[in-house]
């Protein structure tokens, strides 16, 4: 006899990227920052103080929540912290869908987890298709208000493929969207400029809401720890009645408060991982290869040969201990992702690209 | 404008006893363990490699659950590791429960979250009231049955009464109940015994779910780590689809291996609450105060002058830097909960009720 709703049982699990758990691997397809955390982080951690395990954390995590607004020029109850970007992108479908609804829209191609997410909710997804220079279409917000849906989601600048949209474009989506409208900001580090001025006092937006990880920028994909900056503190509000308790715990607060308390010193490192973007790109386009322009920390790549080739390199690859990410979206099978890793896994990345010839 | 859902903002949120964030003040509230968490625990921390805070975790929490199932005598994938009990408890609305249908069961009264996520959830919640003793009636998986309950909850030992139900009784309930059970063992190292028998091989149950949490027995509520067993893998496996990607961290799954890899050294404190336990029974008997038999790690104590003096008394000892927990429950008005602390804070507690008199 099976217990679980129908939904669930339905349901297609969300497939994380191969995380082999030894060190001998290259692993250039879950977009972690190939330096260790900054050393403020490492000190927290080897002086913290155990009689912090054995109390509850802070419930809401305001020493966070301070530090954050204060960082991003916003109010603490402007910000919610969760368990990874994961936690939050969870609440947004449980605060602002309800089951049997319209669910969500996305534009596609994006992060599988959103669908994810909606299945686990019982949530339909709209998906607007990207245009051939993976911009959004003009009519994004309208086809979304046209299908009823009460939620959307931006990743921006965007997995897979690197693109930044302008904050007009996200300012004008914003002010048509009769939903609330979430801008996936996760790889924002590595970009030419983000959002927050969107969700400054005096955007006039009442509706959008900025999801950040210290997965990607920080080096702490290991740590769990992402944050939501709300345009409207109701929304935050709504949200931390759903959220579990004690949803962040208390090493995670503290790291995460000396992580972007280091944040002026933790931007070289998103300089460096720039300019190995750049190097990455110039050595794969010498290669008969096509890179788009990327604004984050990894590159889609078109292979020379096309589809057929991709996931041959792909599979070349991994069985030479370098894992990069293959997709099998309809529009993605001739490409790779690839992350940025250090100077020297970009070398033995093309290295071994040079010795499949 | 609005953008939550209705249930939502309907809804009233969790509120958790009061955690100050200071070090000032005696905290018998929320059921904390007195001691700092085992020493293997915090060379844990001290020695931890700061590569894995770069890197994702374990998706699955492999290596605790392992350890775990070793541990508890099942195997791994009878095992679920999540961010906090808090976690386990929303898996399973979500998972057991459909929005609109017929919700969850309890036995009255009991921890108050479980309302809270029903109503997340938008399910509602049937009561069975306990009986006078505060033993679960007879008929409590039939009235259950009768109002088409899918998932019930039982904490057992018993908050906030410290009652302990016998395996049978529990064994009894899932056998008859149609939906799944879940057992809060949370203060289940300070009991008599457990209900482990009932997940293990050859149980004949495919319904029931126990819940364990690091943050009583094991001193470490700052850390959120719960985890369920369950009699049957399909209910882990159902969960496992709905839980977030990378739930639980990679500081905390090292900690939390550490925790209960030393179990059998950390029993020993609970032997030394247990016999607190009776101490403070005993010097509150002394005084006026009736006391029922607790298996937890705190007790539930009538005052000797009925509810003003309850209610009295909780105020009195917080304004003196003492807290322990008062309940707005129509069978709880003339009681207060108390955390067993340690042998100082104990003596503090009893000092303070003598000098109100």
């Amino acid at each position: 006899m099976s217990y679980e709703r129908d939904n669930i049982a339905k349901l297609q699990a969300y497939v994380p990227g191969e995380q082999p758990q030894t060190g001998t691997v290259i692993k250039l397809n879950t977009n972690e920052h190939p330096d260790l955390p900054h050393q403020a982080v490492i000190d927290t951690l080897r002086t913290f103080d155990p009689e912090l395990l054995r109390r509850y954390p802070s419930p809401t995590a305001r020493p966070f929540r301070e530090l954050a607004a204060k960082v991003h020029g916003v109010t603490p109850e402007q910000v919610i912290a969760t368990n990874g970007g994961d936690e939050l992108l969870r609440l947004f479908l449980t605060v602002f869908t309800t089951p049997g609804g319209k669910g969500i829209g996305v534009s596609d191609p994006t992060y599988s987890l959103y669908e994810v997410l909606a299945g686990i909710q019982d949530v339909p997804v709209t998906r607007v298709p990207r245009l051939d220079d993976w911009s959004i279409p003009n009519d994004f917000a309208g086809k979304l208000n046209d299908a009823g849906v009460n939620l959307a989601f931006i990743v921006n600048p965007h997995a897979p493929t690197g693109r930044l949209e302008s904050v007009d474009t996200i300012r004008k989506i914003a002010s048509e969207f009769n939903g609330v409208l979430v801008i996936d900001e996760a790889y924002t580090n590595f970009a030419e400029h983000d959002c927050l001025e969107l969700v400054r006092e005096g955007s006039g937006l009442d509706n959008l809401i900025l999801l950040r990880t210290l997965s990607k920028g920080y080096s702490l994909a290991g740590l769990r720890f992402g944050y939501g900056i709300a345009s409207n503190p109701d929304l935050i509000a709504a949200m931390d009645k759903a959220r579990d308790s004690y949803n962040t715990d208390a090493l995670a607060q503290a790291l995460a408060c000396a992580a972007i308390g280091a944040h002026e010193e933790v931007s070289a490192s998103w300089q460096k991982i720039k300019a190995e973007r750049q190097r990455l790109t110039d050595a794969l386009v010498q290669r008969g290869w096509s890179v788009l322009p990327s604004q984050t920390n990894f590159i889609l790549a078109t292979a020379p040969a096309g589809i057929d080739h991709a996931v041959r390199i792909y599979q070349t690859l991994k069985e030479n201990g370098i894992f990069v990410r293959y997709f099998n979206h309809p529009r993605l099978l001739d490409k790779l992702r690839i992350t940025i890793g250090s100077p020297q896994q970009n070398d033995a990345l093309i290295a071994a690209l040079d010795n499949m010839n």
